[in-house]
């Protein structure tokens, strides 16, 4: 035992066979018996079954990051749910980082990548900077961007298309016969808000209605402040049909004010959401919401991970993941008393994708 | 060179100081023409830089997992969303796991800490068996434990109090001049069932209600069978005037039903939610619902880590977190069309906790 214990001498003294040790220290599938014998010898012997020395012979982690702007955000999180079990299946774990959207955290991670704690990362900017392109360039790990990257970008990446996504809905408006739709936006100096915005304006003028600036209002993303901006909406212009809401929070504040203000939804007003959360379906009526396919999202960016990491070089890929249109009681079911609406609430027809 | 590049080669290459690299190589802010140059030159020369290596002098990883039931259960989001920050300042990664409440996954994790890829984990099992106990005793790294576990258990402790819970809500109801006080649970042979269930019988004996088994149905955790179960209940005592949920969806199953049968909701029948998920605020009327502190909890088991980490022995600490009832409109609020909510679309009144 010069050289301290090996698994040998760990066999020995459990009474089992070294193959035996070897499965238990590489965590392999054994009896429950075995396991303890073995684990009881090890420390017996000050055995020390090392990760880290084990990974310096392979170089590898077998751990994965994702790097999400904000760990309290539904959209975010739907994606988590899809990557987290991709990639417990191939046998990674999952080291989770939220960057708050703060450019300095986000290189902050692509710097890290130079320790090699994980052999890849999954990133999802809100803004993709010249220091971002600069450190993916230098990145000494695989790495698939979720959001929207300049041509020409190293690095695998999955787009939504929030764009297609206001236009489904703002054409669903017009088919139900409405023609004063409101838009109730986030900031314009978000890529979001900037993104929804623009395609609002084009959605109108490929169906030849006028862009009214008193339709538009913006406020930020959230409930308050998105009810705010309806009330503003409504004083300006009492006859509006429709609300196309950048996103479901400012959604849930648009029900708010149209309820106090004594206007039924649809019959009224017709509200659509964008993200299609769990909110959605929960809120009364029910919310016609955009999904921009935050699930999808995130299994396609595990799955390009996965590919890169088993099957080494190829060219960058780009994956881009079609919106769809939930449809429900806030502009085309029955909004009075007397639905039940099945399974988790919704009334579910989905329209075609891009 | 004989050895290979070293952070004094790095330095004479980059042009720069030895201190430079060094700040670098550590991740320390440094200025970023700098950074470029070194990573350049680390590159150039084959360095790899690896925090495996770092690790096996220091034996510290820097990471720490939490193993959560399930992704996607916002009572472990909110827990998650409270120990991300909490472990990023003080320089730890995350490392996630779902098990999806399956003890062999359970089990799985406490073994591979032998591994020694994380410092330390944070649990959050929804049974505590004699396994995980033997597993407990022998981990390698400290574990603190989300839940209940028994008497002299060697880990940290952080606990939920469900019946002080339902208590609270009762309580509440009957306050407000209700008698005929339903349960819709989910089933008996789940923790948090059994501990509703039998939480909610007692606090009627307490306030002298006769515990009538047509009052009490049992479905799943969910809001088509929760409705479901509230049908039936409905058939069975039409004058039923309360309904304490055992979770939030099964209260959105039963807004869904009473709105179908005509009921308002509170003046005939009040319902109460338990967890206080985002979707009670969302829904319409907004759900009163008992908060049982899932951040908090998240917050006091990254603490109680972190302590252990950095304080080393100690005995084990148990911190028992009190729930509160988050009262809104379902119960307590002008349930009609008028009200605009504040805020998060909350009308919030707290009462006390334990």
């Amino acid at each position: 035992m010069a050289d301290g214990p090996t698994i040998t001498t760990i066999a020995e003294r459990a009474g089992v066979s070294i193959a035996s040790v070897s499965r238990v220290l590489n965590g392999l599938p054994t009896r429950q018996e075995t396991v303890r014998k073995v684990m009881a010898a090890a420390d017996e012997l000050g055995y020390v079954r090392n990760a880290v020395a084990r990974s310096l012979k392979s170089r590898r982690t077998h751990q994965v990051a994702f790097a999400m702007a904000d760990v309290g955000n539904p959209a975010y999180l739907a994606m988590l749910r899809e990557i987290q079990p991709v990639l417990k299946a191939a046998g990674y774990r999952l080291v989770l980082h939220s960057t708050d959207a703060v450019v300095a955290d986000e290189i902050d991670v692509l710097h890290s990548l130079g320790e090699r704690y994980v052999d890849g990362l999954i990133m999802s900017p809100l803004r993709v900077t010249e220091q971002h392109l600069e450190m993916l360039a230098a990145a000494r790990a695989p790495v698939v961007i979720i959001g929207s990257v300049p041509e020409g970008t190293r690095a695998d990446n999955v787009r939504a298309d929030s764009r297609t996504g206001v236009r489904l809905a703002i054409d669903h408006l017009y088919a139900l016969g409405r023609r004063r739709i409101g838009m109730i936006n986030g900031p314009l100096d978000t890529v979001p808000g900037a993104a929804r915005g623009a395609a609002y304006r084009e959605a109108l003028a490929d169906l030849g209605l006028p862009y009214d600036e008193d339709l538009v209002r913006i406020g930020d993303f959230y409930r308050a402040e998105g009810g705010r901006a309806v009330a503003e909406l409504l004083d300006r212009v009492p006859d509006v049909d429709a609300l196309m809401c950048a996103n479901d929070l400012i959604a849930l504040g648009a029900l708010d004010v149209l309820r106090a203000a004594g206007k039924r939804v649809p019959a009224d007003v017709a509200v659509v959401g964008m993200d299609d959360t769990d909110l959605a379906a929960a809120s009364w009526p029910a919310l016609t919401s955009v999904s921009l396919g935050s699930a999808e999202r995130g299994k396609a960016a595990a799955e390009l991970l996965l590919d890169r990491l088993q099957g080494g070089d190829r060219e960058p890929r780009v994956v881009t993941v079609p919106p769809r249109l939930v449809v429900r009681a806030s502009t085309a079911g029955t909004a009075g008393a007397g639905t039940v609406h099945d399974d988790a609430g919704r009334t579910e027809r989905k329209e075609g994708g891009a």
